[in-house]
């Protein structure tokens, strides 16, 4: 009976432990099969440096407590391990650790470079004759992984953008008679504009905010973008504009980094948010207002899609039954059976086919303008937002668990630089 | 039976529908007493434009539902009126708007500049032998009314920025080791910096986030608070900073204003909290991450405190009450009875005791180093985020009610240029 090695990669998400706590929940379920779940501390660095949680120490009760608490209870890394042929020793030393604790399984959470990694595992595992089972879990607010339908954290994230769209852009129509008349709300992804997309779904008829959607797909177009906010701005009296933090000009350079610069010269503090309300007000005149959502968004697990933790849930365990079914390098995947009413269900993938990846927003999901979403893309998001799932409170906040984090005694006698 | 005036003025807040909720439910239980409730469209300007709704025409369930609706149903204002001897003319525009529509009530929902305009109205009432019974309604985010413990709308952005640093201190916890050491978020209060203090409650024991609050109250020393994130991200691996968009320097300056300059020459783009967070990075090479909140704390109705709400509405109802007890020239203010168990009622105040006043954080509820909360802070912030009130969902958004907002016939033929 061999045990288990979890690890949380990169950014995190309001979900990211309900992944975790589903992953642990099966596990337990077959102790006849898994031994101990071994969570890696700030993840793939925690096994480079035989730095692990022992999950055995939990109780029932924390680890379920996983399921409502965001960020990554584990800890995180940003961490991408070279390729096979430039630092083999990473890769070695990782059998290494698992043969000293008797790791049969690897469940590695993260996005498009951890699938990567995860693969590459599977690979040198079978080179160096060392039975694993490599089962990636999917996970980023960025919902770009290919093949699964969408991404476990993004809806949540797309939930708390859509409301915060909703509720700031009544707070804007209240004051445009006298004061702030454009509003932007800068959101992430640097690369796919699904979290601004999702800023989309707080409108739902002709009018209604968010006037303006700036999509890193769509390259932006200053004079089209200043046309429309005056338009606008006249017809409705104020103008909210949600804008990703990967729009990009002309030129090809990202648009915050084409703003303002400081005393000594460094590049300007503000994200894109501000450059595109400053933008409406020397152009205009405007008095604006703007709002950086940063890690807000993506830890907002008070508002938590309920469908997106359901999912998350269900990928962690999934992983855990292919793993037992013996199914190795692949990553479960969700695919959408319907959208209306929204049915889903669990199916599996190659790692291979999500590694280094990236799905963006089809150009049929953004209208001819390039403004907006058209009703695919709503179709799209829309079951994804959908049902509470609100944490327990006390003292009037959210009752977030902290683990024990019991460390795995360690077995090897060399250490590991990373 | 005279008909009442309620306007909505300043800043709105996620609860002062809810106020507005009580006045006009209240209104409704003494149709013996109160005709028809105008609110005015704009807030005074409303009045003085003779554009008023009539939330007569509006049905039982709309009213209901303004409860739960963030944002200002019938339109805000940012204007002042004028002092009585400076725009007489504007006073007298009132009275005689007032006296075309039978108006006995002037209801005015705001702030400190609000209730000094809400008791010039009751002055010139009498100077021009003009019956009228003014009460004002607190609200604010600001939480800066003296007399009343706390201000309607302030609890609420309390609770959202004290959750969101929690959620977002759990977030770069994760993330510390490779990625993210300082994180800040930016929170309103120009000159009182209640709100930041409200993020103090994220933390509930040593070494919990935030790590660092930035108060007006406080001059920003630059080496004290450079040597304190040092401090935390050597101790706990990272450091959370909530900072007042309304810290100064000792030169007396908005730190905001300190920052960057565009290529036009303009000040920057960016508020405080992008300021500081570069700082850290100039002085100690910590990647940072920072969030503004901006309108979002102070519209985020989908976690506002049950408290809040409760008191947003119960300050409206009281503001009929008094009215019908003839009480003039007051605002129903919250009394705290205790506050382990929380206690209130509601009491009132002449307006003269609250109009142009302002309530700072005072010092005792300051830790010694000017960078945290104390206990006197905590017992006296806690309470008033206490208790959930959720909106109902529709498609996994907020259902947030539109008005019809049927239009007064108008009955002068002067108009009025404002």
């Amino acid at each position: 009976m061999k045990n288990a090695f979890y690890a949380q990669s990169g950014g995190v998400t309001a979900v990211i432990n309900a992944s975790a706590c589903g992953v642990i929940e099966t596990a337990r379920k077959h102790r006849n099969k898994i031994g101990k779940v071994y969570a890696g501390r700030h993840g793939i660095l925690g096994a480079l440096t035989e730095d692990m949680i022992d999950t055995s120490k939990e109780s029932r009760a924390a680890i379920s407590a996983l399921r409502h608490t965001p960020g990554g209870a584990f800890g995180s890394a940003r961490y991408k391990l070279a390729g096979l042929d430039k630092n083999r020793a990473q890769y070695a030393r990782l059998i290494d650790i698992f043969r000293a604790h008797d790791i049969g399984y690897f469940f590695y959470n993260g996005g498009n470079d951890s699938m990567d990694t995860a693969q590459k595992v599977s690979e040198i595992a079978v080179q160096m004759s060392y039975p694993i089972t490599c089962v990636g879990i999917p996970k980023t607010v960025d919902n770009d992984l290919p093949v699964t339908d969408c991404c476990p954290g993004f809806g949540s994230a797309a939930k708390y953008i859509a409301i915060s769209t909703r509720e700031a852009a009544l707070d804007v129509a209240s004051m445009a008679r006298t004061s702030t008349k454009v509003f932007v709300l800068e959101v992430m992804g640097r690369h796919a504009g699904w979290m601004a997309a999702a800023g989309g779904l707080a409108g739902e008829k002709a009018g209604d905010a968010p006037h303006i959607i700036l999509f890193p797909e769509i390259t932006f177009d200053r004079e089209l973008f200043l046309a429309k906010v005056k338009l606008c701005v006249q017809k409705y009296g104020y103008c909210v504009v949600v804008v990703s933090e990967g729009v990009r000009g002309p030129d090809g350079k990202f648009l915050a980094e084409a703003g303002t610069k400081d005393a000594f010269g460094h590049a300007q503090l503000g994200g894109v948010g501000p450059v595109v309300a400053q933008m409406t007000q020397q152009a205009w005149g405007f008095k604006f207002h703007w709002a950086v959502a940063d890690y807000l968004q993506r830890s907002a697990r008070h508002i938590a899609s309920k469908v997106d933790v359901n999912q998350a849930y269900a990928v962690g365990k999934a992983a855990v039954e292919l793993a037992l079914k013996g199914r190795n390098a692949v990553m479960p995947v969700i695919v959408r059976k319907s959208s209306k009413p929204y049915r889903w269900a669990i199916g599996e993938a190659p790692l291979s086919a999500i590694a280094n990846q990236e799905k963006k927003v089809p150009r049929n999901f953004i209208t001819a303008d390039g403004f907006g979403i058209t009703a695919a893309c709503r179709n799209y998001l829309s079951p994804l937002i959908g049902g509470e799932d609100y944490p327990p409170y006390r003292n009037g906040l959210p009752s977030y668990v902290s683990l024990k984090g019991v460390s795995v005694v360690k077995r090897l006698r060399t250490p590991f630089v990373v």
